[in-house]
């Protein structure tokens, strides 16, 4: 227990996941029913404060410069708690987190928030966690955030411990691809993840097809990554999202994540790459379009997304690295 | 075997599939993998006559006032060749067909082109068959025409006899529902459907559980109809269209049928249940959106759908008939 340092501020990038984590084996542990592999991406950043304050009377989320409660202050505490167990720190803290992107709206906002939650609140209490042990906290923040404490290219593990000792993140490598995404409105999503994620396991007749197929995806991933294979890399990526949705699409009911601008990027994309440019596209839990190409590319395709209707902005964001501590101290 | 009568003109409609019919078991007899549940569609026709003329060096296909050839061409000598087998029949025919919507968009015309054509030519060819032997010859044509043998609501059966005997259609009921088509677009459909089940079938992870959790929904389909219950039958109609694409979407490459605006359609669809109207959508290989609904909302539902972007027009369909001559003589 160290009381000499009691605040740290920590930066973690958001990713996007090519091979697609969708659906839990244990939710209280968020240990995932599959491994996934993913691109940090630069530009897509929350930068959060853990200041551990003895005169607080609770913990206290301020979100974008808002104070936040219920669900996602109860998350946060929850995180906290799991960082004081390890430290033997006790009192409250007060997080201050901001996004430069748009909240909850599919741009795994949670990935890059875990993250630095995970690296501030451990530092500002104290500790100094390896990469393993710091992806291994994230996770029970969000399952994505494991992957958001290392750069470039990362793959998680889904782990077979009980305890979830090996689901956690190592990075694969580094390799300078674009991924553009495409930004179709900045509203809330409707359906969180962590219950799509649920809904689709309880409900669809495809769940298990899903969880059975997926080795075969995270093996060409990998082998896609290792070999610098953009082409063989965009089609798993490609297929990967399809196959997420199409599991979501047949729960009972049904959900769906895309909106018509979502699926008029996907069409403007594969008509991109008729015309011979090496793009593919991707897509998470919300309305936006994400697409893979080398940077050569990424001008054109830029374009290309812009003029899609419903398509408000894009971001061209390169490869980005882990999460890393800003300041610490008293 | 008889002479002097040589020319008829039948009329058919188009139906939609409710429980969807996605797969065959054959492809050669055009044998379904799974049954499926229809309502055939006032409004959305095709007249064709066969006229046999022994004057003919080769049947000859006139469709929407265009000579046509090629795949077209060939689907319907096929046809006219069990025809002439089973009549006796021989020498050439000339076909004449038109259809009053877009032809190949996913309005299934095939299925009301070969209704048609089946009950023209047989009687043509002197044939006289009952609306079972028309079924099974139908769906020669096109597994969806089976169905527009019959009106109203229609069960097809996948059948289990090796021949396709029992692989037919049968009317289910009459009861007034309406079906309010949003037309996405004018275009032909990127991926034909029996090219579309092919790949499926053949690829996608999911395909298997698809067939596998059908029989379920065609017994939900079925009960629903039976007791006339609106809302049980929506449901079950969502979550049929959504599996198959969910099935679709998930073959490597993956089939995307929808366009934007298909989707927006989904989501209006979805907003207006919210606000209390009884309506369920459905979608076939094909961009156009259906949107089930009681007679006294059908108003509002063309309304909201035509609101949305890209969909450029709207038909409000109510049960029609099944197929009918509408001359016969030399």
């Amino acid at each position: 227990m160290s009381l000499h340092i009691n605040r740290a501020v920590a930066e973690a990038r958001t990713n996007i996941a090519l091979v697609k984590y969708w659906g839990k084996r244990n939710e209280a542990l968020n240990l995932p029913a599959v491994g996934s592999i993913s691109l940090t991406l630069d530009g897509l950043a929350t930068r959060t404060e853990v200041r551990f304050d003895p005169s607080l009377a609770a913990d206290t989320l301020n979100l974008n410069g808002t104070p936040a409660a219920g669900k996602p202050l109860t998350r946060v505490m929850r995180l906290l708690d799991l960082v004081r167990a390890a430290s033997g720190r006790t009192g409250h803290a007060a997080v201050t987190s901001s996004n430069n992107f748009p909240t909850a709206a599919g741009l795994a906002s949670s990935a890059s928030a875990f993250a630095a939650l995970a690296l501030a609140a451990t530092r500002a209490a104290g500790l100094s966690l390896d990469g393993a042990a710091l992806s291994n906290l994230a996770r029970r923040g969000s399952g994505s955030a494991a992957r958001s404490i290392f750069g470039g290219f990362v793959e998680m593990k889904a782990g077979t411990q009980e305890d979830g000792g090996d689901s956690i993140a190592a990075p694969l490598a580094t390799w300078d691809v674009r991924m553009v995404v495409g930004i179709t409105g900045e509203g809330m999503k409707a359906t969180l993840s962590t219950d799509g994620m649920r809904h689709t396991a309880e409900t669809s007749p495809y769940y298990r097809a899903w969880v059975e197929s997926h080795p075969a995806d995270l093996a060409a991933g990998r082998a896609a990554i290792v070999h610098r294979d953009l082409q063989a890399l965009g089609e798993v990526a490609e297929r990967s999202c399809l196959s997420m949705h199409g599991s979501a699409l047949a729960a009972r009911p049904g959900i769906l994540y895309w909106s018509g601008a979502t699926v008029d990027a996907f069409h403007m994309i594969r008509a991109l790459r008729s015309d011979g440019v090496g793009v593919w596209f991707t897509n998470d839990a919300g309305p936006h379009v994400k697409a893979l190409c080398a940077p050569a590319d990424a001008p054109r395709v830029e374009k290309a997304l812009a003029s899609v209707h419903g398509v408000v902005r894009t971001i061209c964001c390169p490869p980005g690295a882990g999460a890393v501590v800003i300041e610490e101290g008293a």
